[in-house]
């Protein structure tokens, strides 16, 4: 079995050359959320999931963005509600959720 | 086709609670080896390998560790030729490196 079931990144990098960037759209916020979210539901863990940041994963344009592996699915999002559908459908079901997806 | 065929997150996160971390075990230095490496020898970039950092992957105690996704190992390294390794044998014939490989 896979240490974890589905392994979140999320991009929380800061760019100072005024290029977008994820810190700048709530990357750190965001962070916070699903990892206490996903403590809350009891579903953090090895064998389960794992919320990690991560250094540029080079979308900025398309950002903010995190990525969930071996899924190999990545995301973008706005608000909390998106986070809550990421969470739900995909990081508690598996599915995919196409509407907040961004294109391999 | 998934966007990076190996993307490698290697944890460079620093304690200061005194236990272990992968921060003194010189992740980063090993980050940034990994990184102009690939660079180096083309293999860095979309459709091909990744390298980024994370947040503390919550193996402390049996790192430095780094983990390549989608294929999902995880690794332990020492020295440069552990690094050179993994980037000869996994990143460019996604060959598994049992000798430097930690348990899921």
């Amino acid at each position: 079995m896979a240490r974890y079931r589905h392994h979140l990144f999320i991009c929380t990098n800061r760019r100072d050359d005024g290029r977008p960037c994820c810190a700048d759209l709530g990357a750190e916020k965001a962070r916070e959320y699903l990892k206490e979210r996903c403590k809350a539901l009891g579903i953090h863990g090895p064998g389960r999931v794992r919320i990690n940041n991560a250094g540029c994963l080079d979308r900025c344009e398309e950002g903010p963005v995190l990525v969930i592996y071996p899924d190999g699915v990545w995301y973008t999002y706005v608000d909390q509600e998106d986070l809550d559908e990421i969470i739900t459908r995909h990081l508690m079901r598996g599915e995919v959720v196409e509407r907040l997806r961004l294109p391999d």
